[in-house]
Order: C-alpha cells, then sequence, then structure tokens
C-alpha cells in the first residue's frame, strides 16, 4: 500500500500502519506522507521507506508506482489526510486504478461522496473506509443478536460519543490535530459532527440496520472563536418507527474517547462502550443480564472470526482496526469490493455518514427535517 | 402525619411510611389509604392505625382530625394517591391548615401548579414534593460542587431515566401501577416524561441551578393501544448557553431504575447514577478522574449532613427518601417553607415540573419551544 | 427492646434502632446507654426514652425491667456494647428471661460462647447475633444457588473483608471506635480478625454451609504500637475437600468496607461485593456471564422476602441489618429460635465465629491447625 | 528471528509473533516450528517462511542459522516451546551466540535455571523472558508509583490469576493446551503455580521490587485424575515486613484470565486488573479515589513510553506482549543484556520465578518455608 498524509507527527496514520501490519494483511511501501514534500519524503525515510518510493506528492506517487512493473507496485491508496484531501486522492486514486483505504468522514461535500460511489462502482475497485469501531468483535456479536433478533424488533437507540480534549481552545496553540479539525476548510462542515458524530451514525447504522428517516439536531460551538460545532445533539426517526438520541461532543472535560451504543427492542437490549470493548451487556425483559465477553465460545461467528485471542486476554483498538484492514485486503485478493462479505465498511457507508453529518450540521436548531436516503 | 393513598398493593406509600419512620422524623398516625373507603379502612387497620382514624375518604380525614385537640391531630397530609387527586387533596389540606407532603409530578395541569402556588404563599404551610432523588448525599455532593464552581461554568448536560417495565402492554393486564400510570385521566398528561422525565428534570435543575430556556423534543409511544408517551427525549437549551438531552423512556428492557445526570463546565464533569448511588465521578480537563464516595472525610457539608453511615456501609433509596421527610419534618417543626435551608423540594420544584412536563408534551414533534419559567 | 450500649458517639447503636425502626419490628423503650451511669441515662433521654427507663447500669434495667408488669416490660435485650461486656448482659438477660439480640464476636472466649450456647438451650430464649451481612437479598440468593446445586460441589472460597481506617494509629488520637477494639481487655484476642474476620467467616459459612476443617493463618500488626492484629490472612480447607483464601485487614487506605466473597462450585461460581450489594455476579464453565439484581422476578422466595422495593431502587446497609431484625422478632413472637426458618444468625454461629477467630488468632504463624467443630 | 514452537495450533506462537510485528521489532524469518520435523516444516510453509529456513528441528535451526553469512542469520532465538524444551533450546542458543526470548517458566528445574543465569552471563547475549504483563503501561506506572512512595512503605500485597479453562479434566479430551500444562514431564512440578502463579509472583516483584522472605503455601488439584496443582494458594512475607497472599488457580468457571494485584503502603494503595488494563486505582488515606487512565498527560515516562496511542483508545494484551519485544529488540540493537533498562524481565527474573514455583509446590502444606534469594 502507498500511504497519503500520516507522516511524523500524525497519529491516525501509525495507527493504519500498525492495524495493517498485526495479520501483515497490508504493507506500506510507498508514501506521501505529508503535504509538504520535503517532509513527506523526510517522514517516508524515517519510516524506512525505499528512497525511490518516497514521494513529495500524491500525484507523484500515482505516477510514479503507475509507472512500475505491474506486480512491483502499490495495490492501494490509503488515504489518513486531513477531511478535504479525501476527495481528489480517492477519486485520482481509483481513476489510476488502485484500490482505496480512506479515513472517515469520506468527503467533505455529499457531491464529492456520490461522485466517489459511482467511480466505485465504474472501476470496481476495492473501496473501504475506516469506520474502525465496527472491526471490534462484540460490536459485530450486537449486530448479529440485532439483526437475528435477540432483542426483537428494534424501538430505541441511544448511541454517544464524548470527548474533552476541545473543550479548551486548543487549535489556538497550534497543535496539529485540533487546528485542521476545527477549520472548515480542511475538515468540511462538520466539527465534532464530522469527526465523531460520523462514527456514531455508523456504528448505529451497522448494528440495527436501520436507516434515519428524519431529525431534529443542534450544533453548538461552545469555545469561543471556533469555526465548527463542538456539540451535537441529535433526536432520530428511523424507518419503521425507532426512536433514537445522537450525542457527539468534545468539550466533556474527562471523557476521553467515550463511545457508546445502546439499543433496545421489544424483549431486550445491548450496551456497548468502546473503551471497555470486551464486554456487552444483553438484558432482557426478565431475568438476569448477561455480559458476552470477547472470545467466549458461545458468540457468532462474525465475532469469532473477529477475535485473535483466547478469553480474558483483551483486545482492543489496534486489533479492532486490524479487522477493518483484514476484510478489506480479503476483498483485493479477490478482486470484489463487498464489504457486507468481507467485513468493512464501504463507500456506500462512508457517502451516507456525509450526507448525514451534512443534514444535521446544516439543519441545527431547525426542528423536524426528512432526510431522503 | 395521615395518609391519602398509599394502602395494601401500593409501593410507594409503604416508602413513606419506611422514608418518615427511618429517623422518626414523622409517623403514620391516621389515614384514607384508599379510594375505596372499605380498602381504606381495612389498610388502615391492617397497618396498626387506631379505629377512629382510619377514613373512608381524605375530606373525612381533613374534617376528623380537624375536630381533634389541636395537639392530638396531625400535623402533615402525605399525599401518595395516583397524579389526578394530588391538586384536590393538597388544595383542600392546605386549606384546612395542614402541612403537605406531596408525591410528583405535583398536578395534572400548569393551573392546578399555579393555584397551589399561591395557596402555599397565603397559607405558608409547609409543601414539599417528594423528589426523592436529590436526598443522596452525593447528589447534595454533585450540587455544591457544581454551584460552588468546581467544574466551571456549566455547558452540558445529559440527564437520562430509563426502565424497562413498561415494555409490554402490562396496563391491560390490570397491574395496578401500570394501570394508572397509562390512563391520562389520573395520570397527567405525561406518561414516561411524567413520571420519570419529571425527576429528571428536577434533578438537572437541582444540581445545575439553571433554568431551560427552550427545548425541542418528541414523545413516542412504543406499545401499541397505550394512551400516553413511554418515551420522551427532549433537547434542551439553558439560559446562559448550555445544552442538554433528557431522555426518559420506559421500554427498555433490562432497565430497572437507570436515572443518571452527568453535567460538564469548562474544566471539569460530574456523573452520577442512581443505582450505584454511592459513589459520584469528578472528571477534570488533566489528571486522573476521582470518585468521591459517600461519607468520605472531604465532603461538603450538605452531603454530610445527608449521610448516616461510616463509608463504605451503603445507603440508597430509602435513606435519601428519608431525608427529604426529614428535611420537611423541620421545616414543619420551626413553621417555616424553606426547602433551600431544610433541604427539601418545595411547590414551586412541583410547579416547574408540571410546566415542563406538559410544555414538552404538548409540542411533542414541533421543533424548537422557548419555556418561560 | 432494652438496649445496652449504644449511647450518643456510639456508630453501631443508631444502626441497630435504625434497623430495628425501619419495619416496625422492634422499638428501644428503655436502655443503658452507656458504661458511664450519667452518660447513659443522659442519652437515654436525649433519644427520648421515658425517664423511668433510661436506667444508669444494664444490671438496673434487667432489675427494673422485670419489676415492671408482664406486659409492659421489654421483650428483649439488644447487646450494642464493646466485646467483653458481651458475655456478662447476655447470660444475665438470658437468665432474666429475656430474648437476646447480640453484637458480634459474641463473646471473647470460647468458655464464654459455650455457657451461652447451653444457657440459650436451656433457657429457649431467642438469640440472634448481628452478623449483618447475612440479611443482604443476594447474599441469600446466593445461598440458595449455592446450596441447591446452582454452581456445583464447591471447591474453593475467597472471602475479604477490607478496610483501611486503622492504617494509621488511630486509637492513640482518642477515636472512640479505634481504642476499644484495638484493646485486648474489650475487644478480645482478635484485633481485624475479631472485627472483620468474624464476618467473614460467617459469611463464607452462610452462603456455602461447609465447615472449616483445618486452617495456617498469620495474624500481623502493621501499625506500631498496636496490641491486636491489624491484617490477618488464612488458608482455609473445608470438609469435603474444597479450599479456600480469608482475608481481614483494616490498614488497606482507601479500602472502606470491602467486604467481598467468591465462591466456586465445579460447575459455575458467584460472586458478591457488600459495597455494591444489588448485584450478584454468576458464572458458568461456558456462555455469558449473568447478573443478578436485588428484585430480580427469578430470585429464590429467600432472596424475595428480604426485598422491600421494585428492582433498581437500591437497598442497602440498614435494609439488610433490618432483615435480621426482623427475623428474630418473628421468631420472638413465635416464641421459637429458629434463625434457619426465620432468618438470623443465632447463637451457634456465635460461637462458631468465636471459635474460629480464637483459633486464628492463637495459631498465627504455625502452619496448618486441625479446626474441631 | 528463529522460532521454537508455535506452529498451527499454538496459541502463544501467533501472539509472540504479532507482538514482535506490531512495531517492526523482530521479524520471522526462520523457524522450528513444531517437535514434529513434518509439522514444523509445513507450519512454517503455511506462514510463509522461506523454505530453506523452514527447520525440522531447533537443532537444525541453530546449525542451519549459524551456517549463514552473519549479515543473514537470525539474531534471536524465540522459544515458544512446552516447559521442558525451554533449557535445552535456551542453553544451546546461547552456546551458539543467539540472543533468546523464552517464555515462562523460564526452565523445569532450579538448577536449569541457574544454569542459564551462567552462560547469559559468560556469553553477554540479551536473554528476555515473557512475563509480558509487565509490558502494560499502568502496572509501569504502578511500578513508579510504589517504588517512589507514592502510597509510602508497602505492607501488603494482594495478588491473584483465576482461569476457569481448567475446571473440566480438559486434558482427557486431547486439547493441546491442557495436554501439556498437566503433565508433570513437560510442564514441570507446577501446574496452576507455575503456569499462572508464576506471572502473579512476577508482577508483584516487579511493582514493589521486594523480595519474597518466607511463605506458607497449599497446593490442591481438585480435578480427579489430574498430575498437576490446579489451585495454589500462598501466605507471603515479604523482607522489611510487608505480608501478602497470592492466588493461582485454574478451577474457578467465569474466571477467563483474572490477573489481579493490590498493593497498599502506609498512605495509598493501588489496584490492577488484566481484563481492564487501562485503568489504574489509587487510594489513599483520606479524601477519593483517583482512577489513572492509559495516555493521560501526567503519567510516569515509563508508563507513557509504553504507550501507542491517544486516551480512551484501549490498548491491550497484544501492545503489552509487543512493549516486551520493543525492549528487548533495543537491547539486542544495543548489544547489553539489560533489563531495566530497556524495558524487559531478564534470566534473573526468570530464575527467581522458577525458584518461587518450586519451592511452592514442594512444601505445599508444610508450614512456613524460608526463601532464599
Amino acid at each position: 500500500m502507498g500511504m497519503v498524509g500520516g507522516g511524523q507527527d500524525a497519529f491516525i496514520g501509525a495507527v493504519h500502519r500498525m492495524a495493517a501490519g498485526l495479520d501483515g494483511s497490508m504493507q506500506m511501501v510507498a508514501g506521501a506522507l505529508s503535504s509538504t514534500p520535503e517532509k513527506a519524503i523526510a517522514s517516508g525515510k524515517a519510516l524506512g521507506l525505499p528512497e525511490a518510493r518516497c514521494y513529495g506528492t500524491w500525484m507523484e506517487m500515482l505516477e510514479g508506482e503507475n509507472a512500475r512493473p505491474e506486480d512491483e507496485r502499490i495495490e492501494a491508496v490509503v488515504i489518513v489526510t486531513p477531511n478535504h484531501v479525501h476527495f481528489p486522492v480517492a477519486k485520482a486514486a481509483l481513476e489510476a486504478g488502485f484500490h482505496v483505504v480512506c479515513d472517515k468522514p469520506m468527503t467533505c461535500t455529499n457531491e464529492e461522496a456520490a461522485e466517489l460511489v459511482d467511480l466505485q462502482q465504474s472501476t470496481g475497485r476495492v473501496f473501504a473506509v475506516t469506520y474502525n469501531y465496527t472491526g471490534y468483535p462484540l460490536v459485530r456479536q450486537a449486530r448479529e443478536m440485532v439483526r437475528s433478533g435477540a432483542i426483537g424488533p428494534v424501538r430505541k437507540v441511544m448511541v454517544e460519543y464524548l470527548q474533552g480534549w476541545l473543550a479548551t481552545p486548543l487549535e489556538q496553540s497550534g497543535q496539529k490535530q485540533a487546528d485542521w479539525r476545527t477549520d472548515p476548510a480542511r475538515a468540511g462542515a462538520g466539527g465534532a459532527m464530522g469527526d465523531i458524530g460520523s462514527h456514531a451514525e455508523n456504528l448505529a447504522s451497522f448494528i440495527t440496520g436501520l436507516q434515519v428517516a428524519a431529525f431534529a439536531g443542534e450544533s453548538v460551538t461552545h469555545v469561543s472563536g471556533r469555526a465548527l460545532d463542538d456539540d451535537t445533539s441529535v433526536l432520530l426517526r428511523f424507518d419503521g418507527g425507532a426512536t433514537g438520541v445522537l450525542t457527539a461532543s468534545q468539550i466533556c472535560p474527562g471523557s476521553r474517547n467515550g463511545l457508546r451504543i445502546r439499543v433496545w427492542g421489544e424483549t431486550g437490549g445491548i450496551d456497548w462502550q468502546q473503551e471497555s470493548p470486551n464486554q456487552l451487556l444483553h438484558t432482557s425483559l426478565d431475568g438476569p443480564d448477561q455480559i458476552h465477553r470477547t472470545a467466549d465460545a458461545d458468540l457468532a461467528v462474525a465475532a469469532a472470526e473477529a477475535t485473535r485471542l483466547p478469553g480474558g486476554h483483551p483486545e482492543a483498538f489496534i486489533e479492532a482496526f486490524a479487522n477493518i484492514y483484514r476484510g478489506a485486503a480479503a476483498a483485493m485478493h479477490a478482486g470484489r469490493d463487498d464489504g457486507e462479505t468481507f467485513g468493512y465498511p464501504d463507500v456506500q457507508d462512508g457517502a451516507r455518514g456525509v450526507r448525514f453529518i451534512n443534514a444535521v450540521v446544516q439543519s441545527s436548531g431547525q426542528g423536524w427535517t426528512e432526510l431522503s436516503q
């Protein structure tokens, strides 16, 4: 794989490399690791890339790799840049015949998202969007349980993603992660909603299979001087009548990475929290609560296949992320873009996420809005 | 005290008696314990009341007690009936010169609530509304912390009250608690919103001191055939700019009595859960999370005064409820209605709660509504 | 009831009064509430006892009450003094024809314990020892589960009771609770072992029904200048081959009242913690862990009968203590000393506890010791 | 690295490979992956090793690698076989000039352990023993806190390692992991004590720096027909007067991999549990409990250096294991065996563990035994 973005100082680039490497799913052999050509090349060298494949720009990388013999060029382009760069790179990569692994949110605008959907279909390349939380074994267990009726028809969904790292105007200190995430030109229209609300939406969709039919939300900026929302809450109506609440906030001091989803159906409920990812609470109308744990013998196949260790040996963020890579790599080897079968979020998931972010932010404070899927 | 309602089969009447008796704050010496005179009298006898003070109706009780010598009559009327009876009894009790302890929601309509506010002021009698969760030591600690600036100016409030016992059409089985709580004629306009959403509103108000300025909510009935909401969620805007989410639902299987409140300010946050009431999480921008526990030596005076046992000896629902009684009794003995000083929710809290319930239910699904306090 | 000890400054006397009063099981109508006659009388008055029944000494109380008409005298003597006074009062009370409720450990010596056993049998009076933790609904559930085979034949028991309040030489500050508990003349031979190790032993016995056949332990004093153990650990062999570990320590800073018991059998296990008393973990060879919660519909009758509130309304220390009083009062009304049927620890439990404490402390550091029951 | 053992069906070999690969610390380039030559070679091929470096036996591997040019041969031998093979391979590897990474317990006998200590010293090669739990960031934080006096001089240690997978005679089903672990010829003298008790001893030593001066323990076999202990508990006396309890049991149904350590000093305590590895409880004489979380800004350098992700992104078993590899690899690159500096357990830790296991098992049931270090 060739990586775009993710050089020194970047957080998520290293995660992608560890996740790709954990199972040997993919290996980074080329890169344009920064938007500054000198940094891009220096980062590549520092990470041990062959000098010839340390590119100054992603355009050079696509060109350079395509100039190599077919069996010596990269198979996939991994995009871990700020959001506004996702689209041009993904578009060019698809057009150049590469598979794509793209961070979320997939694009800044609905139009860009739609264009990538079309392009993926016309090229047939694999397109994975790293909604990494769907890689956790017990998230997959939750999905299997909800979809197979273990809690009955779904009535209510509560999903929250709470962080505290933007409770202060951190972007004013020059901190790199805060800087671009609070800049509409690079992050897109959503702040907290785009950065983490998108994960919340995806997780709810992944587990329940339900579509949001309408919503009423409010995106607020609590930290003065900030250009994007840092706190968004949304009431949801799903197709079929289920109701929901989604909250994404980055101004909650003490919340580190508090993603939690609860789903209740007519006969039971499930509760999963990302910071304690190896347990899944299953409740019922009567009787004791049940705690499923990663690697338990009675879990669904999809959960078991996402598990590497025996019970009580906790698996966590990197392993979950690696499951997305494993799925995407399997699809690439099979030459077939099929996230459902291989286990990764696809371009449709990415596009739906972009539409949701933009709809919520644009309709903030306006009451109920219908959402066409 | 003389109790109205709360005979055999009732849940909350026994709680009131245990709470009143725990510290000897009050003693039930008279009662009209059921709306059916024969049952009322039989219940009184079964509970050991003197035969002469087992009344068939609350009107008889007020009359009978007032006919007794002043130092041999009840001091207070405790109202633990279905909601629609609160108002007439409370009104008559105040007019007859008695103090009142009334269950929540205080009345069914805003007009009734306003009338009781006026009547309390003109009579000067003590009027306590049993928002019992404010009696927990660590709820009082949370209030002291938030109000004294321990988390900075408040930005966000998340309060939820989740139950599962009405996930099925239990009222159709004749279960008494479910029966009247789902009947608009007896419960008022709110189902889940009235029964438990009112506690959630009160808790947020108690801890933060903030007023709801506007809201957008939706009250839904998931169980078919039910006449009142069983699932309500509300987005909140508080005076001063804080945002919030309130959820009250009774269709979450496995949720027993899941009242939780989280409040974040500019520099920290607090998190309290009713089912684990002896711990209070306090988070900050940096540094470790802190867990305050009931009876810790460094808690606020208000928390310490609400505590009966040394650390690690858990105190719970009845003890918290008893703190409300202790406060109300102290006020009665002092002859002064002052919930703030003595530690009980007063008629103003009760009226605010009624207005909020009614506003939420009436504006369900209509987008943002301003709330005048 | 007439209380001996438990005046002002005492902790446990107030607990006994609240526990007795919660259900109206018993009412304190007489007392000799301090070893100092003036304080005893003043305490009685302060607590609202009739002046004639505020006694200066327990001998006067027994005499005075026996001089009253039979239906106007106390039924039971409640002993909440330091340990060394338990025996003389209990003996005299039984001999005077009263029922007895006695704090633990029942006596200081094995001989005293044996004498009370004999005396109870000859008098037939009810004798309850307040091993109060057996009053928790989920402890009773655990007992039912273990004894009915829900976890298979028992193999291993781990019980620990950890506190931190004696991590400093608190007794040197004159703190009353620390003072007598670290004084062999008043506490008996056991420090931590006597004060809290006795509860641990009792809980293990209550839940499993197993007898300790042999043990090897060590009682240590970590705080210099202290005369009794403040840290004891014991390896256990039970009749039938189960093994166990019991730890009682009062020098664990941050541990408030950390009583926990885990029992594993051939096919499952249970885990209960006193500071979170409303949940009981039930594990099995395969499959999810299960959490039973107080008031769940599927609990055993013995657990249900010890429960006052619906699910999610936590019950705690005082309610559990009150269950012991309720049981003892029922036995008194029935005129039959039968802790098994009525639900309270009896004189045999008390005597076994005393023997165990003394054996452990006397054999400290000496390797394995057989224990004849 | 060249791996011995760890072929198909093995659990721990794959863990070593993932741990070594996560940071690219080491790469498996050769292997003798089974004691059956055909399987060994087939496993190597299946894992993508070059055919020439798929060896049938470890002797062939050592010989074959040494026949290669110095810069093309393996640097280290990784030993992940059943215990009885550790010694001959480690001895031969050191003698052949290779570094060694060896699973625990290091050897079966004290004499073998002593010989490896001598051999490491004479060869100067790096020797790492994979007591992997010392790789967790918060274990390193706990060590820094305890050793720097954050809880005062240590008084009490409680360490437990509980599993349930051997609650049935699993070895009789032919399950591979159970088979050799319950066979004295392959596992050594300790069953539960050797397999997991060794981790418990190491963790206590790592965090506190204290040496066990004497102990009294009992090793029991609960599952009939089993040749080794499956349940061991030990009372400990440490140099300097601290006391302790160590429990290792594999017959606790529902316990998956329950390693927990608590240490209390004169002024505070720490509590860490392997199944929730990203939080460390820190208690004190007064004041709130504190929860440190992985990646918190105020953690010790040693903890921060063992951390890969921002707060709230859980790290777990594989990441901790990888930290051991990272340390060992750094030592190899520096050409200096120094576990303290580079962060891995060394041959002395391994030898101390072996001596402790054997002493406990041999002295089972015999009362107190002095342990010379």
